[in-house]
């Protein structure tokens, strides 16, 4: 299968190194908005302008998009798909209804697969709602994030005044997490949940005290947690904290029987050394549905509700059967 | 949708509870075996001859089928996919080939779909290998088992001489699972991933030395593990021992990056108080997607490999982005 990569920066270069690890998959050629000779790929894949994509029409099979959910992907995943099937990874919750709406127009209308929301939330912690949902009717499901690195909420420390860099890192309460494994089906708020941790790195003689009350009082982003800012030296923060580790676990609690007398706990959880990695990972695996699909002549918006778990892998139905079942 | 049940026992109480948690099922029958005047259903559904389940053709969406798989299921799934839609948990995982073959024959030829295999161990575990494994191709899974009851080990112990009645917990071992969490990709024998405990009500003047050493000497089911037989009262079965409780994990490490240099984990576990409510939630699920591949007018047999997970759920697409992506 032939893929290409519209937009290149971290989760690029995790689908990237991804396609390498897959046998079936061949990277044709790196689509980007900047001027092409000012980006390198790291595998050597040859870098085009996004202007020359739809040349490209018939040597891809699909297209990863990798762009922003904010400003990017609401433009490029309708403006691609009418040329390739395409699979982005747009992760603003709330404007998914949105975003599958347009995309699922523009797909239709061209005859290709585009697989939106690809990734792990979304993505696969959703899947694993859906089948916890539909397993345990009767039941709660908590999802929680982290240890990792927000880079939005990263992002937001650094428009501080004074902030020369800011690593913000998600925090799930151990003993939140562990209420909801017991089984106790407990009420919690945003701040019961979640910590923030944030490493800053401020301007020589800038005002800490005022950082610090900036970033805790931030609407949206800190109000409504306990956060803790540590104020350190652009050395440690390059030593310590340069990587893009995430992770966190969806849960579900649920009762069965004529009495209800049976608790159950589904868990599912991701230790991630590298978020954009694993996301590029995922974005491949789709991908590779996303052809097979379209190949069976099928076309529209599709998330992974609707995508037949074996078109994701490699093997033969056969195969699947002898040794994952 | 229209249920019927085939065969009545644990896993099939499981499921008339479980329809009573899903308002879109309905259970209409269930078919016995065994003279049905002799059989009473939790729920006061009416219990019939399996001879009559013929008559119920055009009343039953989705028979779900609670036979054993060593004798009952290879024989039951192809005869009943001649007149229904069939759900069915065969759990032997090595003739699992064959039994879809003869399956898919059957349900071909007479125009009903067949999903087999359904449960947790084949069925969530096998969902999750996949997706697992189609995400992080360079890497190796782990399945633990327990702590729980197995049915097959307590009835192998039951058979022994001066044996009255044995439950048999199968139970991970700490530090192995510990040591694949860590990432460390460890080989492990099958003594090094689960122990097993036997508790054991012996007639009055039994051997029970000789007991133990049958039990921790039987082949295939105890001579490859570390095995503890407890000695206990016919009363503290019944008050310690009465339920089914199980559960277990399946976990994924592998790594990405262009030097391999980022390791990830992957966890699915499972904390059941009762195996087979939980297993009968799972194959009511099953039959909902079972209902809606046959009125698409799809056939043939499947396993939970081939089912789009949007099927199982009583809920729309729309519905499902908007609260579960």
């Amino acid at each position: 299968m032939k893929l290409g990569i519209y937009g290149y920066g971290n989760i690029s270069r995790g689908v990237e190194s991804a396609v390498m690890q897959n046998p079936d998959m061949e990277l044709v050629a790196v689509f980007s908005r900047r001027d092409p000779s000012t980006v390198k790929t790291v595998s050597g894949v040859k870098v085009y302008s996004v202007d020359k994509a739809v040349d490209f029409k018939n040597e891809i099979d699909v297209m990863i998009l990798c762009g922003g959910s904010a400003t990017d992907l609401p433009v490029m995943t309708p403006e691609v798909v009418k040329n390739f099937n395409v699979v982005d990874s747009f992760d603003t919750h709330a404007k998914i209804p949105e975003h599958f709406a347009r995309v699922n127009a523009a797909a239709i209308e061209s005859g290709h697969i585009a697989i939106i929301s690809g990734g792990w939330d979304p993505g696969m912690f959703s899947l694993t709602r859906l089948y916890s949902t539909a397993i345990l009717p009767q039941g709660t499901d908590y999802t929680f994030w982290g240890r990792g690195v927000s880079q939005g909420h990263s992002d937001a420390c650094r428009r501080i005044e004074g902030v020369v860099d800011a690593r913000q890192y998600t925090v799930p309460v151990k003993e939140a997490v562990d209420k909801v494994r017991s089984g106790s089906n407990p009420i919690l708020t945003t701040r019961q949940k979640h910590t923030r941790e944030v490493y800053v790195v401020a301007a020589e003689g800038a005002d800490k005290a005022k950082i610090e009350n900036d970033i805790k009082t931030m609407p949206n982003y800190f109000s409504d947690y306990d956060t803790t800012v540590y104020f350190i030296s652009a050395e440690e923060m390059k030593a310590n904290h340069s990587e893009l580790p995430h992770g966190g676990s969806v849960i579900r609690t649920g009762k069965t029987g004529f009495d209800g007398g049976h608790s159950h706990v589904i868990e599912y959880s991701l230790k991630l050394d590298s978020n954009p990695e694993f996301t590029g990972s995922v974005l491949v695996a789709l991908a590779r549905a996303a052809g097979r699909m379209n190949y069976r002549g099928q076309c529209g918006c599709k998330t992974v509700f609707d995508i037949v778990p074996a078109d994701l892998s490699p093997l033969s139905g056969e195969e699947l059967r002898a040794t994952l079942l």
